[in-house]
């Protein structure tokens, strides 16, 4: 039965329920205050996207301080919180705030998140700091219902995307072309822009797990790691597919089946409760069955959201448990000098027995 | 006369020499040593791109950390520096690193370019830490001849797209399809990417100085503010065109015409020997005399190089010393609500007489 209309649960925007969520959790932290430096965090507890802005948040209110270029677009996307243009610098005006708050304030911060310079200007605020613990990072890791729609959707799109570059996938086409298609693909695919620096790295340069893509022209017999993400709303996907320039040899056939079944192994690790680390090490072993384990130099895969990496990392040892509602990537791969570079990365979702595919382009090896 | 052969100067690579002149510097600074963590410092002071690195600058040699992710590219790129791939976090080798050496050396770091985290990581090194004073920034602030020919090339680069972008700008696009032009027509035309997520703002969305380009389309009797960079192996141009669709109402078009007044005024107070202030206070007092200086938000310019903002600022009061061969942005706008916004920016040298243009683009107000 519903309940009487005094009873009724106003209907609350995303950002006011996550602001709601982390002041329940302030007091745990010791603090009587929460200040956010971090981008990704101030965009997901107030939904401000400038890229300049400290957000405070209080027992009762959050104010967010910014400068005069984000007055009419801090007007615009601001929820929740108070917005204050600062004139002389925005950690100035925010310690001037804090030293009108009562004496001996404790004020979280993230320490990853504040240069020791940033710091330093603060300290005239007569706070006491402590830790913020990643508390909203943390609160992150799990995607509420408005959050995967967007990260789905860059996850389609990305997927899309790529199919459509296949074609274009030939010899004499160079790295960078290919990128600037794929990103042209995303933005025409309205998307708001690629979620990282496209990566194509052809034939030795693949083996460079994070090469930048350059004028080198592809050619018949390499190996092309194409590594690609979009952004929807702010959330980023995040996918990477090997291709092969002709016939493959059959060696570069089994190290690609190699990398698929370390991926599946990984995939296969994935449900409510078990740990980061589990994940990597099912795909770790994977490629250790096969003696490839000492070319896989990167963890298995990390978290996705506002930030292209968030948390969990999925790495050697990472005790994270995962929790329904995670969205990760599941990338092994291997690098061997002078022969090439094969990843194979898609996002899922966490659900309740296990994962489901967010990214959908075809994982069977292309020979192009 | 040539000297003897004896006495020729070693050719030596732009790095090198640049790491010669900062060893020269270290010992004002009262250090033994300099870590650096900015990775554009890192970049220029050994020619190591990627995302992740430490350099330790010492008095006779260079180390630069990185993880096993750039095993091959550190290899290939790096100059003057050995390279040490960390194992189990950068930051926790280098601490080893430095706890070898003798007690109590002083080192150098950037209080804005660590993080408070990072910094309380490093305490185990056991070292006196004490700031770099931003010396290699200020060093990068003037640049070589290597280095303007890439910025050069990115500036003409960034022209040539525009140019080749006006005829795409018409009613019924989009503002994000707009942006994909343009930065495919960065990579197409040998950019290695955009130097910042290109900006194309319309209409009302003109008057937000730093909004990201939706799925809006373009309509007539619209202005419309294009922000747009390269890069061309590192370096980074920077130009803004503001255009209108259709005929422009007179007052549109002397608005216009007192930012270009203004962006003229600020040109003409470049040369060396003037502050960065004096060139923001000739621009906006041009604004001034027209009754807009309050629509001009923020400040007249930025040093530019292997950062798309980098010393000096040219903000109000500024006392930084123009010096011959410093690339700055000259880019004075005005953001009128429910009107729109009108920014007309371009990238100069410093020369020994006054200032040359490196971006070439019609600054005639466009009605398309």
């Amino acid at each position: 039965m519903a309940g009487h209309s005094a009873d009724v649960i106003p209907t609350r925007s995303g950002p006011e329920e996550r602001s709601g969520r982390l002041r329940v959790l302030l007091s745990e932290l010791g603090a009587d205050s929460l200040l956010v430096s971090h981008l990704p965090n101030i965009r997901y507890l107030c939904g401000f996207s400038g890229s300049a802005g400290l957000l405070l948040v209080e027992r009762t209110k959050s104010t967010l301080f910014t400068d005069s270029r984000y007055t009419f677009q801090a007007r615009e996307e601001v929820i929740g919180a108070d917005v204050r243009i600062a004139k002389r610098g925005i950690l100035r005006a925010l310690a001037e705030v804090l030293r009108d708050r009562r004496r001996r304030l404790r004020v979280a911060y993230s320490p990853a998140h504040m240069t020791v310079g940033e710091k330093q200007l603060l300290e005239r605020a007569g706070v006491r700091w402590v830790s913020d613990g990643n508390i909203v990072e943390k609160l992150r890791a799990v995607k509420d219902a408005e959050e995967l729609s967007y990260i789905r959707k860059a996850a389609i799109l990305i997927s899309d995307v790529f199919r459509r570059t296949l074609p274009l996938i030939r010899s004499e086409v160079s790295e960078l072309e290919l990128a600037a298609e794929i990103e042209r693909g995303v933005k025409r695919g309205g998307g708001s822009g690629p979620s990282f620096e496209t990566i194509v790295a052809s034939g030795p340069r693949s083996a460079w797990a994070h090469a930048r893509p350059t004028s080198k022209l592809l050619r018949k017999s390499e190996l092309v790691v194409l590594d690609q993400g979009a952004i929807i709303a702010g959330y980023c996907s995040d996918m990477t597919r090997t291709v092969h320039l002709g016939r493959a040899s059959a060696k570069a056939r089994s190290l690609y089946q190699a990398v698929l079944d370390a991926q599946h192994a990984g995939k296969q690790a994935i449900r409510p409760g078990a740990t980061a680390g589990e994940v990597d090490r099912a795909a770790r072993g994977s490629l250790k069955s096969s003696h490839l384990d000492r070319y896989f130099t990167h963890s298995t895969g990390h978290g996705l959201g506002l930030e292209v990496h968030e948390m969990p990392r999925l790495g050697k040892g990472e005790q994270t448990v995962l929790c329904e509602g995670m969205v990760l990537t599941v990338e092994p791969g291997i690098y061997i000098e002078g022969l090439g570079g094969i990843r194979i990365e898609d996002d899922v979702i966490v659900t309740a027995h296990g994962y489901d595919n967010l990214t959908t382009a075809p994982r069977d090896f292309l020979e192009l």
